[in-house]
């Protein structure tokens, strides 16, 4: 089979974001994509500047303008990467899939559950791939724990645990201007109306229904804003339910000093439980009921769907950009199987998707909701 | 000074229980008191031989007529333990206060909110020691931990996270009575109405309390029976609000696959962090806003709380029996300091009062009305 | 069986000493000796102060006196805790052994091979118990490992690391005379010709061999003095060869800054590894060729010297007191045996004995003899 | 500054290879580098699918040819990354710097000292990169360290300890053919005369000379070989001695059953002490005399050299792949300067230099003397 990369354009991602570069190294690692077009600001100033600064080929300014060309182009993009801020994440990938172009999108799909609803919609039409950047689930022994709940090795699940802790936006640092990142995504306007429920609250969301294969049918909620003047929430705990009788809590925060990016996943079965920590993905701890815990390691643990998603030996650590890796890895396993008509090759079926994405956001809405009830128990749409 | 041991006598502790044991090493350990009378069980033909088997003198059969009689020796008990299961705390220890004995009292304080109130009406007008074991504040990183935080090292509290996991109860050993242990603490006639909540989310709920130096004035919860044909709860979960604004949660659990004793604290404040974990209890984490983490240890760290209730040099552990045994010494120096008229001890203010207790059986009121409630907030009971 | 206290004696650990406490806690612990006596110091000033201070009934000024008087007396002791600086070790042991009493000595066991040996025959001569108290063999999780080698769960033993780092004599504290522990234990009058190297390097020594069952038959070794004016090594590393061809490396320093009381050891063979950190006692570390690591926990093994040798349940931690109790709790069951002409129960024999203690001092031997010819190796007697 | 990536080819790395697909992707994670060129195998039937099968455009069989066509080219390699076994570093290496070709060789540098000498010698002359992959220096925190220890925060170096055990090569795998790997590593003609010294020992060895930046002066060491039939060592252990009378320990084994690649360094100070372990890179712990432990992270550090080699904010896990790409941004940098003739960059400074290759094989050359002397201490050479 002769070698073939994908041709991928960047709407976003220009000086000063940080997403942006991660998803470039992450497209890149696995040699699966070649970068050629960009729309890296909105600004014409610092567009073509941050294009070159990267080696981009085509700028642009205006990715409608980008849509339109590159679709129009012999050797146009095949796919199209979002890491805008996430007001822009459905009108851009409007745009392109209208254009017949792949999407790989950051997170949380949208700002609000119709948008997300229109773009899962408008991928199914369009037929093409509409990947969602939940990272996390790109981590070979998030996957191993996938799968050895789905075995059963768990036996039925009881308990979810999962938190999300950072503390970078403990003071206000969005105030001034000068820090970029804290800007955007403190603002409602920019950033939907969840702040760190939608910043990091989804990502938690989103780990625990992979590697359950559950999502929860009501939840009990508490946003709180603990800075100061600041706009949106940076603190969220919610008690949630599940339909087989599991009972879980979810914790997300911004203001948790000391916490670096601090994701962890614990789950108990009736036969045994799980604990995952994104900060160490290269183990994951499985211990029996009344038993004594094994330290899982990535490289160690047989099963496909981690062996799938490595690329060194055991003792070689892998970290996050790997795992944004694989992300793109199973992207382009999807694009190419869609360009030819193919089924989607089974092994890269654990790449999230628009659905997973519609999933999120009826998980804020629901916060949303009982947050504002104070408390209220609200059931998860489905 | 010449070298005294009190005289302990013990309620409840006899052959197949658990914590009478811990309770007489714990007692033991720093050489305070001496064991010589007992009323082991209230069964005549088990409480002899359970006296003997540990070496106590006097032996009792009915515990009403061990606090008369003690009470007239002139060389009767100084303070009794009573570690019977929780629906006897109440009775036991009235009698003994009612004839000037001093209590050593294994938590829950009582099975009753009016119960408790009562025991600490009781032990104040008596003016005897009534100190109640959760043991968990004994550890000197936990001691340490509370200094910290009065001393404003974290800043203002702002997220509390705590939760008590175990794995004992995951599956339904209380019936077939071979197992003691399970069997009354999971019959609401002898345990009262909390299970999992009373046994061990009280601990979580005190060591939470102990460190901040803070309770909650609200929470929503919900309890949970995961154990087919259980009569009392086995899971607790909830939310807790505080009166400056912080946030928290509590997780209680007895069928958290591969959990051992997995008591564990987590507390943020606007400057930094702390988390202890009782199965690790010689290292302390303590990690400033933006920082990185120390992991401070037992007998390294300077603090007069530390420092009174350790043993040995750092580096040679200490573990649940030492901290079990500094409640007992703390009590020791409580116990002579009344007996003498003198003012309490400023080193050992730090051990467990009987209003800690009653603010325990307040919590599982509150959790208890929230969850009939469907987890709407309830007050906590100042 | 009428319940029984052994009357245990102590020479050393009076004011100012760390042992002698430990001792003490260690021998009360498990109830199972009541301290009656005692020549605490050799200044009679500070002798029946401290006697008191501690609740020591009979106090003496002079270790031979106390030897004579006790085994004269019907209620005399029935064994002595020896905890005196090492030069004393021998000549105190000899006049109770002569007098017809029990020992529990400190280790090392004397300042020279000749005295070992000596030691070792007289208590032989006089079928009396002669305990040495490697503290760390108490621990349940050395003997749980000690159990799997012996099981062959390890295959064939190939590699043997094994080291034991300090800090506390890191800077000369040994001089001005305020550091009484310092002082005497940099003193080769009072510690022998071994500094650093009798200290803790003979309990690392002791470690492996009670854990592998395997002494080495040669090594090559270097001391090193670290600290100016030092008298004494405050340093040791070795190579090591063992008879069936295992290799291996012991590490010894007092100037390792940050460790506090660091013995590690890991023992690999063909099989599968393990790896026992005494900071850490209540986790054991298995791990199989090709796979991944256990975490073996302290109440969740099975195994008899790991029940044997522990109190409370999994994830209540013990530590450093309670294998050192279990040393007591070992003597108290070969005294009575002893003392009744019986064998020698099957639970208690791995206490360390006064052949084990013989063992250190040819290591020493050999470490003095190999560092004297610059690191030639030498073989260990046997 | 108009972008530029750098052309490189490889000799080595085809199929059934390990390294060559790490330096793949090494070379490519940062962007500097576009691989277009290769002699994957010297087997013309397997080169050319080989390089197909990664997308290389220009495939040669033979190196040679390779060499003397690229240099010939205006659009010939820049640098060739050298992933063959051992045996043939030096002749490929001489072959392209002849060519005027940088180097980027993966380690040991050749397999005999005479070799590396020479190497060291025409890459002066040429005046080219000769940069070698030792990975683990790439690490941002091993940089850290570095850092620190340059700086004096460990004062003077007292101790050095350092291991690299693995368990792969525990059983006779290189037996049949059938691990390529482990059929060369083990074969005296391909690996030279050090097996397990000169594929990890050399690794260990480095980097505690590149933490430390001292090199022992004397060393006794002891080789072994534990798997019966195999031709070379499969464990190495040695003391060491420094300049300025620090002493150390290496320890390097690839029968360690149950380790995976567990290369770990300590260094101990006068003020303080230093512990790296690369499969958890993205801490290291910093520990003062008599104090607790710091545990430093990757991105919440602040020093010039650890932010020089990351990518990713603190929390978000690099791993071995960053390391190793760290080496070939480095690389680039160098290149870049050589071939404007400018000063290397200081920030580049940190990558393994031919110089450094050559302490590796006088390393080795003194191991393999001092063992053959029955562990006699022999100076290394300077």
């Amino acid at each position: 089979m002769p070698y073939r990369r994908l041709r991928l354009g960047m709407v976003g991602g220009g000086q000063g974001a940080f997403i942006g570069a991660v998803h470039r190294i992450a497209a890149r690692l696995d040699d699966r994509f070649e970068l050629v077009a960009g729309a890296l600001s909105s600004d014409p100033e610092r567009a073509r500047p941050s294009a070159a600064e990267v080696g981009i080929a085509r700028s642009y300014a205006d990715w409608q303008q980008m849509a339109r060309e590159e679709a129009a182009r012999d050797d146009g993009i095949d796919a199209v990467a979002i890491v805008t801020p996430n007001y822009l994440h459905a009108p851009v990938a409007t745009a392109f899939l209208e254009a017949g172009i792949h999407v790989v999108c950051d997170k949380p799909l949208a700002i609000s559950l119709a948008e997300g609803e229109a773009l899962a919609k408008l991928a199914r039409e369009k037929n093409k791939l509409f990947a969602l950047t939940h990272t996390y689930s790109g981590y070979p022994l998030a996957r191993h724990a996938r799968e050895l709940i789905e075995a059963g090795e768990l036996g039925q699940i009881r308990v979810v645990q999962v938190e999300y802790a950072q503390d970078w936006l403990a003071e206000p640092i969005e105030t001034g201007g000068l820090n970029k990142q804290a800007g955007w995504r403190t603002d409602p306007a920019l950033a939907g109306p969840a702040g760190c429920l939608g910043d990091i609250g989804t990502h938690a969301y989103h780990l625990a229904a992979f590697v359950t294969g559950m999502t929860p049918v009501a939840l009990s909620a508490e946003l709180h804003t603990f800075v100061p003047g600041r706009r949106i929430d940076d603190h969220v705990q919610a008690m949630l339910r599940y339909a087989n009788g599991a009972r879980g809590m979810l914790w997300a925060s911004q203001v948790a000093s000391g916490a670096e990016n601090a994701l962890r996943l614990r789950v108990y079965g009736t036969k045994a439980s799980l604990a995952f920590d994104q900060e160490n993905p290269n183990e994951l701890w499985f211990t029996p009921l009344g038993g004594t815990a094994e330290r899982l390691t990535r490289g160690r643990v047989s099963g496909a769907s981690a062996a799938h998603a490595t690329r060194v030996p055991p003792g070689h650590p892998e970290g996050y950009l790997e795992a944004f890796a694989q992300l793109y890895k199973d992207a382009a396993l999807q694009i190419e199987a869609l360009d030819e008509g193919r089924a989607l090759p089974a092994e890269s079926l654990l790449l999230t998707t628009v659905e997973d994405g519609v999933a999120g956001l009826r998980f804020i809405d629901a916060v949303l909701a009982s947050n504002a009830a104070d408390g209220q128990w609200r059931e998860i749409e489905k």
